[in-house]
This record gives C-alpha cells, structure tokens and sequence, in this order.
C-alpha cells in the first residue's frame, strides 16, 4: 500500500542510537520555584548557561571582568544601562559589556538565560540580600 | 477620569532612554542566504554567539580544544555522536564535549545558534570543501 509520508534524505534514528538527551528551557524553567535565582543547566568549557525566573526590577550593579550575555526565551525585559536601555522580546539577545553598570526589570514574568564565566556573582560588585548562590544545577 | 490600563509596578521606558538594540535572532536569520555559513551575531569576551541555516547532513568532526553548544531555535537537529545520537527541537541545548567526535544533521532546515571560541572552525580537525570563513558577521 502506498505510503502518504514526505520523502525524507535522512533516514529517522533507531530508538536504540539514542545516547543523550538534550536541555529543554521549557521543562527546566517549569523547575524553577523561585524568582532571581539563577539555576546551572549547561557547561561549555569554564563557561555556564543559567536559567532564571524574574518579575520587578532588580538592582544597579557591574561585572569588573566579564561581560555578560542575556537572551529572553519568554516575556520581556528591559536592561537599563546609564547611557540608555535595551528592551528584550522572547528571542531576543544583548551583551552587557564588562564593567558596564545595569539593572535588569523584568516586565511581567520573564524567563531569561544568561550565559557567563563560571563563578559570575549576580549582583556583581554591589552584593546585598538580592545575591544568589552560585552553582545550583537543574 | 479613572484609567483603564492595567495597573504595573514599572513605569514604561520614555523612548528617549532606548539607548541600545537587542539582537533579534529571528531577523537575524532572515538575513542569512546560504546554509552551513555561520555568522557571527554577538561576542562576549573571547566567545561567540553564531547563528547557521542549515539543511541535510554535515560532515564527522571534532573540536580538540573546545567544547560547543548547539541551540536549535527552529526545526529539528539530530547531532551524531560515536556513542549515540541526541535530538533536539527548538528551545533545546546540548554541548559537545571537547574532542567529541560528532556530525550534525538537521532533519529539514534548521535555525541554529552555536556558542564557542572565537577562532573555533565549523568542520573542526576534518578540514575540506565544508569549511567556512570565520568572523563574518551579520
């Protein structure tokens, strides 16, 4: 009998080649039960991809050594910077340039990954209660 | 007279404070004209954010000094690995480790967005007619 399939160039893979599994934002971020706190899904060298839930604003702060990247996967953000703001839709990206002063405002409920050294403090060099620990995996 | 508008903690940003552009990874791609061509749309420090139109199947390589990560923004990705295959669809990660070897193969085309080194080649040690220049940007 006739098969109603679009052709396909590449064959599907056997259930049983199937070794790893991939990191779905999604599935992670459902995880996540607490706002402004970042969580480890992925290493890449001395490098980490963090998943963070955030609403409401957060505080001023710089990052002396590093610049620091943040895609938005849902909602939107606004990074204020001294000299001018950048907004975020989902499927959007910015690099906060090092030593660069910023503070992040969530509008509504964003689901942010940022991507950054191992061992990034997220409040950088202004520190206080809003500090999150580092390297709680997911 | 009261206001209909829904109430929020943030005051919207005056666009005169818009100071910046966010890279948006959808418009990006549209300017994208050629498959297997990575183009560079964002740095921070000494790594890259690389967006890829791909389609088929890529060559088996490996990156002996780095690892990489494979962001699938569109369509379906299977990346090939000796020990077993991973799939990812779109909001998906995986990082090859380093000297891991690895194909590529996007089941119908594929959005991509790779995070590495700067200077980290496409078809890693293999070399060949598949390789492509570095730092173009879009």
């Amino acid at each position: 009998m006739p098969s109603t399939a679009t052709p396909t160039t590449l064959a599907p893979t056997p259930s049983a080649r199937i070794g790893h599994a991939p990191i779905n934002f999604a599935h992670k971020f459902s995880q996540i039960d607490a706002l402004w706190q970042p969580r480890v899904v992925a290493e890449m060298n001395d490098y980490q991809f963090k998943l963070a839930r955030i609403e409401g604003e957060f505080i001023w702060h710089r990052h002396a050594d590093t610049d620091e990247a943040f895609i938005v996967v849902q909602g939107r953000l606004r990074i204020e910077l001294r000299d001018g703001d950048v907004e975020l839709n989902a499927g959007e990206m910015f690099v906060v340039p090092r030593d660069t002063e910023h503070r992040p405002c969530a509008l509504g409920e964003v689901w942010l990954m940022l991507v950054e050294p191992r061992g990034v403090v997220n409040t950088g060099d202004s520190g206080g209660e809003r500090t999150a620990p580092n390297d709680r995996w997911l």
